[in-house]
């Protein structure tokens, strides 16, 4: 039996890079961490150590860095898809380029009522992703919302499961569903209006998890993709990872007191962990 | 020479607690992490393993959870104030509470223009922080913001420093400053409207950064600080944290490009590191 | 066009488990972390909020900690096996059990030349890992090591690359080489000693790493994963993930010193990213 | 009432250095972080932006590196001490120099029997460290270790505490004591056998745990510190830091088992939170 490599790929990750851009009346501050990954014909690289066909995760850094001058002006998407293209068409012995890139997120601060020009706040946790993957031709863009801090203190129940010896679980029709959500969904075509679709995506996701009412996290997870594929034709499917960060309620009743549904433990572990992909048929 | 105990505390710390307040026509959604820690009679405990003086952090946990469903109402310094009060009463043996409460700041969901009554979002790493000391009769009350994420594309230069055998550093009129800031003010007095002066003392400190022209992050800091002393009499000092978070300008003139102070590589290490206490004579 | 539920699953992750397992003169202390996830027939949970089907991840993580009793003696590996067929003889809806087991690693503390029988030094970030999937009969083994950090000071060069034009890495015949290295492969039967083949893997692997004169990390890749297949026949295939931690030498000329190799900064972003599956023809 | 400057610092932090150390039949690799602070006639640049006896923090960092070339060869105190007396020495602007070194630790792998000459191991969260105090003539000198993990399966009793409204712990003679220690002691003269000593002290320390009947987490760790003071008369005080990492037994009796202490849910949050220091009369 022969030993042979199997899937293989390089690239450099955390590529951390920041732009300003400067338009009349205001700095446009971007913040962004860049992942490119290369897969070709790297054989021998693996079983020789031949370098000859290598580009070094050096130079890819260097490239993000000098093509972002030019080419990141409006979209993380278009970036991505100018840097997968340059990275396609400067290196034949590539056949697969994936970019990855995350966006921290940044607003300007008001001041007197007004945005100042060019003093910012780091908006937290949640950012913005894409993915490019390149093979050839193909291009495919997919687009994100990571760590996406949700929650409602109602509008949420879990009954009706499945009981068995290990079962300790109390059915709730009322209880708090927080998670640290992220979403990716896939255009059906790589020429968009990438800013303004994530804005409105965003906004369907944030509704729907408000207005739903939650009989599991696997409904509400359900409910919101279906939501973004309904208004959005260029949607070709989304995924969900939606962890289920409990919030237990304390047990007062020890201490005669009542909980009334106000006093919880937040946990960081265990947490359920929740994904489904909605599609088209 | 004699060993004996010094210096010691112990306490409970990393206490999650989440609390559901209903209004008429919303609900308020608060998170918080809490520390208690007790000074005391304890030399036996830690010389003798005599247990009969300590209140285990346990208990501490469990009062934690059970003032809060009447105590915990508006503000953490209140919260705060009463459950130091609480564990220096009905504990003759501690000579002194402190108390630290770190607040996860929610904001309800805004739907077609009008905040949802039950529905949220993480507000992400800036946290509301308060700590109350209390040692009998006496009482301290300070409050804060940790991780508040701030930074500027312009009016920030670094000149006119020392130059000796090991300087690299580049003068410059015109830099990113950029930091993760820790406030803490402390207050004159422990009865104050604590919720409506931190709203102030934050926006003070936004506007004051916004607004200036900066000669170092040393200076900045003092103008934020200067600036929340001039207008709260309440407040009698406060310190502030301002890591320098690099963005240093990519060289891009080695590729043949100029960099307007247009790219920059974001580094989290090494950073500097710039404290100051501003007071009143 | 129709919308409907692709891929989903759900499960606990971050189930904490820690056992003591008393042998005649000494305990063993073992530190477990369990993901369960499970895929079946869970579609109306998604589109309907139909829970009849579903065991609630809370039940998952009681049957952990009930089956550790009795069945986790030996290794994950065995714990895990028995977990998921436990999960899968139990619930006719579930095709697929898949669970995750990182074990944290202690040592007895050696006291005067000895083992003490009962006190422990965590291992640190090195863990063990292993992987079992059981769908209906099938069941697939793996196992491995996360977060193994090596490092080697000399026998690693990188030359003959690419140069195009944001090419500004130097060629060098002696570099540090460090990695924080995660290692799974998988085993061609669910029956092993999987306490012993982990160990000698283990030791496989870090022999071959510290004797390999490395032309790139590919090639000390490739050589790690090669060592294993030729020493194992049990193993089927081999999957590292090798990030490049860069020590980058740090510009003492510019003080007019020399730098022989002697002084680095150790950098965390960005990182090259190198990965690679050996695998059997 | 004047607004003024108090309290204040800067300096560099987190400086990462690594270093190979070339011996006639193998290497020593040592990896370090550095932090710097200083304090002097610093309140003209706070004040009013005035740089002109500012150590740019970007200089501090090139001051440790080259330093590091000629002196960081044998312990991280010797080097912290030239490096504190270096910026003394060079800077009559500054009163006070703070130097901090954290130490990761690597171990040469062991390959045959024989620790390699140039292949290391990282050894985990724990590292060593040590503070230099210097001001004008005055130099004090510590270390210490943190993120040490150590952990008991027995001889750990919590018993005999108070007991009020909101005591629900159970009283236990055998429990599980985990904690992730930190040690920090200070030498009566900064002329010592730093790295010998350091092991010794180590030694003591996990002894001194090991051995321990515990009747609560203070009395262990005053035990410990004690073992050091009687075994070090180099040791003036020492300060422990020992959060309680609980491992709370689960409830295996709802499902009809008995738990004889065998299995434990680990948890992170919330913990005990113990220090003390012990010192000599």
């Amino acid at each position: 039996m022969k030993i042979k490599l199997g899937e293989n790929s390089y690239g450099k990750h955390a590529i951390q890079l920041s732009k300003i851009i400067r338009h009349a009346d205001y700095h446009e501050f971007r913040q962004i961490a860049v992942n490119t990954t290369l897969e070709g014909a790297f054989e021998t690289a693996y079983t020789m150590g031949d370098n000859t066909r290598i580009l070094p995760t050096d130079t890819q850094k260097n490239t993000v860095y000098a093509l972002a001058k030019e080419h990141f002006k409006t979209s993380i998407e278009a970036f991505g898809l100018y840097l997968a293209n340059y990275l396609t068409e400067h290196n034949p012995q590539i056949n697969r380029v994936q970019v990855d890139i995350t966006e921290h997120l940044w607003s300007r601060i008001p001041v007197d009522g007004q945005p100042h020009p060019h003093a910012y706040t780091g908006n937290g946790p949640e950012k913005r992703t894409t993915q490019i993957i390149q093979a050839g031709d193909h291009i495919a863009v997919s687009a994100g919302i990571q760590d996406l801090l949700i929650l409602k203190t109602t509008d949420s129940a879990f009954e009706h499961y499945i009981r068995d010896t290990y079962t300790t679980l109390k059915e709730t029709s009322d209880r708090i569903l927080a998670t640290q959500c992220t979403a990716t969904w896939s255009y059906n075509n790589p020429q968009q209006d990438f800013n303004a679709l994530f804005n409105e995506i965003r906004t369907t996701l944030l509704r729907s998890f408000a207005q739903h009412k939650s009989l599991s996290v696997q409904q509400t997870l359900y409910d919101m993709g279906k939501a973004v594929l309904e208004a959005f034709e260029r949607v070709q499917e989304i995924s969900l990872v939606m962890p289920n960060i409990h919030h237990i309620p304390f047990n007062l009743e020890q201490f005669g007191m009542q909980n009334n549904n106000e006093i919880f433990m937040a946990t960081s572990a265990p947490y359920g962990y929740i994904t489904g992909t909605i599609t088209r048929d």
